[in-house]
């Protein structure tokens, strides 16, 4: 068994059931990002959160246990994403970039926006224009230091 | 001439003349992101823009015309960035793509969020355990239509 | 179950009842270009499209589940198309790109011509030198805005 | 010389003396598509269209000549786009791909759209919810023969 | 079921059968380069042919019904072909490519030589310092057109 | 001094001269193929070759001995050739390569068709539905050996 | 019934039986080289050498003819090898590329060294300072010729 | 000043004089494979050998300490070779190589045949059906340590 | 069978079974990164340790077999890793590459660190700002003999 | 002006000069490992060590100033690197990645070891059997939260 099958068990009971994101988060008690990651593979589960997820899709001991081993991370099939929603995000980082490196050196120095010590929140914006999709990023500042 | 020879004099400008993006943004009266972005060869300047980018950085007429020029977009060298600050941005479309589709989906159907109708402001965020990089991305939820 | 394998079961069964795109999509109610890319695992469905398609495939309740839902776009096996009526288009971009880029921007100012917000139609064109393939792509302008 | 730098000194003079696309090839007498092509280092003049855009651009007699030569084609620096305006006509070749093949198939049988025996039109399209941009290919179909 | 099932199948029963292309093809009335091609799920058959396969492989009914559907084309691998015998003749294109686009442009002007509606005959050339593999490509000549 | 410097000094001087391959072959002595081939870079000349080469096109002594000088061989600047007229002759590899590895191997055994023992053959081939592009290639079978 | 799952019979077979390549080879009556190759999918057997091979492996008759069948050659799983021993090759035609050909090239003028008409020997070489791999290669020299 | 000027220097006057590398070697008092790879650019020179090469080549001082400087290896421009006489190398690497490991493993068990302590001998084979090229490949077997 | 196949059923039981590799280090007898290496695929057993693993994972007498012959090495998908832990060491390679290369050089000559006869150990590094990993890397340096 | 000519610079002083790395550190006060990265564009100085930098090299203000702007981090041409050196560092993440992505999971839980809280040093560890090279590398453990 691997973590990818307990994912794609996952991702099959959902569309079967007619299950929402938003509803397994609540019952997990955690954001609707995050628990949106573990249950695609990319994050790692405490035995508790096994447990309901397990509940919620029908998932064996042994799938359970395998929620809680740190995965491979990186859920795209292919260094540049071919699917338009993902890679409007790639384009972003392609032509806003080198303007992210600059402004946040600007602020802070040398240093990263840290990618592990990071949260994110995606809302719907309502606008008369049409609707916008309003992400926030939250990422620790973590400088290089002298040694 | 090419709009990289005005980027590179433009970047080599800033570093001789310790100026700041800040800085020159209020003077172009833009967000700072924008015009950023404009400076690094990404956006496409008004001529007004262009002459305040032309006082600013010493451009001649036939500079300041280059920036008017709609340029070829992507800032990056390779399509896996090596840099680390902005391979942290990669990797957070990598290990979340997945999840940024599956909600974006749920919330307003098949479509995407657009990287053209688009604004992004980056801010720092006080934390006592260290200050955090805060990121707003906006963006006009497209929908794929039927025809 | 995934969406692939609904996808190879429409081809399948197309083959062995011989079936026409054109006629399906008169049943769905929309053009033959929107509906193949749905049959195609490119598009989703509504409920009462999945239904007719299920009737005219043969398709279990599941299977018509995973028609509405959101798929993992991009239809082609590599990054430049092996295939020689695929490639030719992938030539177009590869020939024109930089002239239809230019021609866009010189007529509307900088921004993109959407994928999202697009339709295409395919026709035969009598020509008595050889009939022609006519395509007509149409696509909202989106500009880039300033902020 | 290259066929390159007649190429640039074309694009640079035409930002210099604020050119466009559609008056140079008006007084090329042919379409603005394969004019831009042309000056763009992806077709072959005459000698007297040379000689026009000679004119034009100021071009040497040598250079002129370059025009003449057949180039080596392909205007697209990486194999997947990076600008935002070519990569969306790339996705629309990713996305529905396939789609075109069956429909085109469908149509005639196995053979190709041509894109030597080829000719593009890019228009605008009024529209109250924003103006479209439309896009007709015209390619002779080439049948696969056996023998 | 899929072309590459029905391929498979035919190059399975040829090695257990030991039959040749050659007698094949004659079977089937063609060229023994066309329908190798065909067999190895390149080109399409008509039903007469189909049949002719059928009976020779012993295919299905539907088996015979995928030998009439335009296949995805292109029949390696990879980019690079491994094969020592395959990557010669990408050697040829490689080292003389330059050159048989220069001698094609010399001789006809801007255009290409058709992958379409082209034949080619592979047959052994007797040599006493050993024979010689000799194969003839016809293409016709497609020129650009100015539009 | 590199042997690219002076095969684009010999190009260079080829369309400034107006001068034909043809015509450059006749005065070396060899076939069309050969002698572009050569002075694409591709091949070595003997000094009596780099002598008549030198008067056609202005050739230094020093130019002249890297004529002699065995290159580093391989004209194409990508893998996948972008040109047109010689990505057609890539497809036939793709498409037919692995008839022409059956074929080949049914009538020789074991073994490749030399693309160094080789040569090639390009005529216009007059044709009423329009002239053909004939290419004739000519590779000693080299046969894969126990030991 | 595929190449690849006759060479997977006889690997995992020579992992439960134990057996070693020399000993194989003795049997066969080839050199250890040319029988681990052929073992492994690369080469071609004869009908004798094929039927001792059965007998070792316990093939069936089926699987003996697949190894008489030409195999699409290259055992590598990727461009650059990632497997240490291999990789040391690699780095070989890597790092003494250039000067393997300029050696060549000195003592033999413009050609090449055959990898078809090849052998290989690979012994141990007792060295008090620790032993080393000794390994012979020979190939035809095959030059280039003018025609 | 670079490593990469030297060579280019020592390649371009090796031409103007008409040098040869067996002569170069010589004179350094090393093999020609390692004199050589020295020259162009893979080994490091001590100050005595860069002295010689200093007046064999006319390098200056300053070009003399950069032969004394650890380069930057790997010789080639592409990961994959074009020019054919490499390629017949990295061809055998992809041919041979899981045969190299599996014999060099049956003799030495688990561990590499090193490239760094390592040697080679290129000579020409006399042989009746041509001459051959013969090379001698040493490297010291390093076994994998458990710890 | 194949050693993937091993690997997985190692996995797959030291999940169900809560396993630590420290633990099945103590009972190999050796460190947990060689341990954990050679469970992961990468390392060879001998008769012994392979039999200790077959106790702890129920392995069958052929499954232990396959741990005692040398695998093919490369744990890794994808040449630039997605995973975010092991990204960082493929990040730090790329920063600090040319520093390693450089100090090493400086301190030993020309020369490799050696990846073969080598050893790792990784340990937690209490630390009040935040606990650290601390790893310990050591090589033979190895250096390249002239010959 | 740009960070890669300082880098230059430098590193064509430290040959003419024959400077050493750590003679440098002592004067800027910091490691060699840092000072060394520094020097090679991937680390940033702060004004004072910009100055010492400025004296060891003959640096001018004005590339004193590029050494303090955050560079584009990453030292090496290509994804995987050539130069055997450094190769043998993405060998060990190659082969030994897993292995260590399991280790720090087994100790810490899911979260990654930090390539900018780090530091590495590099040290001779004398050895009967032949000198090695000691690394420590330390980074700090930054866990994944959940949110």
């Amino acid at each position: 068994m691997t973590r990818l099958e307990v994912t794609e068990k996952i991702i099959s009971t959902k569309v079967s059931k007619g299950l929402k994101w938003a509803d397994v988060a609540k019952k997990v008690g955690q954001s609707k990002e995050w628990t949106t990651a573990l249950c695609l593979g990319q994050m790692t589960a405490s035995p508790e959160q096994a447990k309901v997820l397990g509940k919620i899709f029908g998932l064996t001991a042994e799938e359970q246990k395998w929620l809680q081993v740190v995965p491979y991370k990186g859920s795209l099939p292919t260094p540049v994403p071919t699917d338009p929603l993902i890679y409007r995000w790639y384009e972003v980082v392609s032509v806003y970039g080198m303007t992210i490196k600059e402004l946040i050196h600007e602020e802070f120095g040398d240093g990263i926006m840290s990618a592990i010590d990071f949260n994110m929140d995606i809302q719907r914006e309502a606008d008369p224009k049409g609707d916008r999709v309003n992400v926030v990023l939250s990422g620790k500042f973590l400088p290089y230091k002298q040694y």
